[in-house]
């Protein structure tokens, strides 16, 4: 059982007598039963009763109620309201539109709005670069998705999507001092997608796909790239095979095996899976094996034979397995330097990582269930990484897409290129110094406040090298 | 000429000879070519120089380069850099993205955003309706714009339109606490802005349509209240039409004549002048006349007897001129009570206004230039309004839509109707009390605090006796 997580956090409101041991007796259940009290809160007392709030974090929802059920079976005890800690944060919502000016008087109000926005959309519509500016669109993203693929959840929609949405938002700012405005669509219509996104990019510097399944959001992002002047980028891709990146240049490090020389096994051919075997290839991995359900990909796999050319598995086919492996994932697996799976629970197992090489690297980032189990194979792996919070070498986004865009906007990019993507790798990477660099710390805490500010000086750069950056506005009037 | 504004503000760095008269020969000088001081700081200073910021009002941009290149004319002065007061708020945009929630630790991260936020979205999952609870839904708003009809300046573009669009946002904020994003499109087909307003409503409680031209903004919002289940509210019609009504409702009790009696004579048949046209038929008036550049409408108008029995110039034929005036809008003004002039400077003059019925009323709402010199027009009408803010009665759409918008989100309201509208106008009328009322005070001050909250009320209870309120979801877990 996992252990008691925030995330899964009640307040309970309690009555209980004054007098004797009722309350040791609570908070003695609660742990018996697993629950983590991590508050107690006297909200009123008389000579009879004592009125108090517990908050205490449990693993799952079904194991909160069980706590509370529990709780009702002990004499003397009345249970009153039951609230939830996460969603008490997100009752209305967890971001807000802010005005950065006073409005107090007429004076006020007539700079920032009319008669003297006047001038000031006159000059962008004689200079419209000057929008980057005297406007927020230097400093916006619009974070898009079309709910179809959020999180681990599936398909839920955009309303459903709306919370992550924010909490990106939410992020944005708190590591990048980024403005994001959330815009879940309505639409899952490829062609919609595209004509929408390409609208409403006046008004942004950036745009942030999010959770779109796969194949969609891979045409949906060449395609926007195509239309845009500003840079598009899937996080569930990019972010992620950046921060993989990162995490597997210090990974080798410890083991000290040049990328060239290593055979990288994945498992998972989807958007993620993807877009790290592209920047692996483009950081130098010369051996890179793909399998997806059907086993090892290979140019005469029978669904491959008649694949289209364009197709992504195609695509996998001809850039990886120079050794023309065929058969199933764990034979792959099997002498391999390293393992990266974006798929599936439990796909491998102990002695399937004991058969690697030594200094054998694992990152298992199926959430939340990882490919192996992180203890077993931390038992041969040498380096094992996850995608989740409760083990070392957490491969989370959040290390990445801040400082990406930061950079981006601080250089006005126009674009997001593979150069820019492996600048904010090896930069994520360099956050560890030698001396900190151990098995089980080879990327920064998400708290790390070097983080993001270093992905973005990196990006920043490349962007400029690239000359991606917008033509320079004329002097202020 | 017009009086100096702080809209066209400039502050000028001056260096000028410690000694002597320069400094006050400096003022003298900005004073006799029609600058206001407003703000004189000392920089630096030392036994020969004085450094010093003058702030000053200009009354339009031209005027104040003329002030700058006199202040040069004068010996030992050194003007520095002068910085344009209303640009310089504008530098970076004046909204910005705000977190309520400080993301401080592992735990803050761990319900802002994943594992925590997934319970959230499965809750929404499973009741969309959940979205008006759990997210920012409930009080955010969408400004929208092509473009097409910004301010009186015309088809600028969505890059221009910015400024505006923030600006509306700030005030949304400011005066009713509403959370508003701008969306700025970059395409002006009717088609593709229904469908791209359709797709970005799941986050959004409401939709403010802005600046789109006519007629494609009445096809516009006719669709997408057809379409949506949140209330489109196209300001520039329905905003002016409501604050036109609550100064009408409050000029007619000046002059003591009844709604149902007067003749209302208006000029213009653009978006503006439908709705206010619209909502005064509404509202009880039975002698409304309208006049284009073509004069009066009528029927039998050669290019009427054609025109398509949906076009609104025919509507507007069917509905208004019941004694079948024809001609000039100056022979309809003759023996009008009102005149409301949503059309183009200069259209009257004072004898026409003469000879207008005792207690005349004239809305000359023109922008910055009005149908009547409004000082004229006092002359002999008993009451005036303008759209500016330094005459009396200034006709301000910010007493209206933060009002509104906050009434309807508070209600939930899936539509606004006439009946909202009707509320909200005769809601604002209130606020001017008897004891107030005159010829010179017919609508509050835009910074009168109960304005927006008292429009908010009634048109809160309107909607709900509408039923048309979004259905309770179920308690919270």
């Amino acid at each position: 059982m996992s252990a008691p997580s925030v995330s899964y956090s009640i307040t309970v409101r309690l009555e209980v007598p004054a007098g004797g041991g009722a309350v040791s007796q609570l908070t003695a259940t609660m742990e018996a039963l697993g629950g983590s009290v991590t508050a107690l809160d006297v909200i009123h007392s008389d000579t009879d009763r004592l009125g108090i709030d517990v908050t205490l974090s449990a693993t799952s929802t079904s194991h909160a109620d069980e706590i509370v059920q529990e709780l009702r079976a002990i004499a003397g005890v009345t249970v009153g309201k039951v609230s939830d800690r996460t969603f008490l944060m997100h009752l209305g919502g967890k971001i807000e539109m802010a005005s950065k000016h006073p409005i107090r008087n007429r004076d006020d109000l007539s700079m920032v709005y009319t008669p003297g926005v006047a001038r000031v959309c006159m000059a962008i519509a004689e200079n419209p670069e000057d929008a980057r500016r005297l406007t927020i669109k230097r400093n916006s993203v619009a974070v898009v998705t079309d709910g179809s693929a959020v999180l681990g959840l599936g398909n839920i929609g955009p309303k459903a999507a709306l919370p992550v949405m924010e909490g990106k938002a939410a992020l944005f700012k708190r590591f990048a001092g980024i403005d994001a405005w959330p815009l879940c669509l309505d639409t899952q219509d490829t062609d919609a997608i595209v004509e929408i996104v390409k609208a409403i990019a006046p008004g942004f510097a950036g745009i942030n796909l999010e959770d779109i399944s796969a194949p969609r959001c891979f045409e949906i992002e060449a395609r926007l790239r195509e239309a845009l002047d500003i840079p598009v980028f899937h996080d569930d891709q990019h972010g992620t095979a950046i921060v993989v990146l990162a995490a597997l240049t210090n990974a080798l490090r410890v083991v000290d095996k040049p990328i060239e020389n290593v055979r990288v096994v994945m498992s998972g051919a989807g958007a993620a899976g993807t877009a790290i075997l592209k920047l692996l290839l483009a950081a130098g991995v010369k051996n890179a094996v793909v399998a997806d359900i059907h086993g090892v990909v290979h140019a005469g796999r029978a669904d491959l034979v008649d694949a289209a050319p364009e197709s992504a598995l195609r695509w996998i086919a001809d850039n990886t397995n120079p050794e023309g492996l065929t058969g199933t994932l764990k034979e792959a697996v099997h002498g391999a330097d390293v393992f990266i799976g974006v798929s599936a629970p439990n796909v491998l197992d102990g002695d399937d990582v004991a058969a690697m090489t030594d200094g054998a690297i694992v990152f298992a980032l199926a959430n939340p269930d990882p490919e192996v189990d992180p203890a077993v194979a931390r038992q041969t792996a040498a380096v094992v990484a996850t995608g989740r919070s409760d083990f070392p070498n957490q491969i989370n986004n959040v290390l990445v897409f801040p400082g990406v865009f930061r950079g981006l906007l601080d250089a006005q990019s126009r674009t997001v290129n593979t150069e820019m993507m492996l600048a904010a790798a090896h930069a994520l990477a360099d956050v560890v110094t030698e001396d900190e660099l151990n098995p089980n710390y080879i990327v920064p805490s998400v708290f790390n406040d070097k983080a993001a500010s270093t992905v973005a000086g990196a990006v920043r750069d490349a962007a400029k090298a690239a000359g991606a950056t917008a033509p320079h506005s004329p002097s202020a009037p």
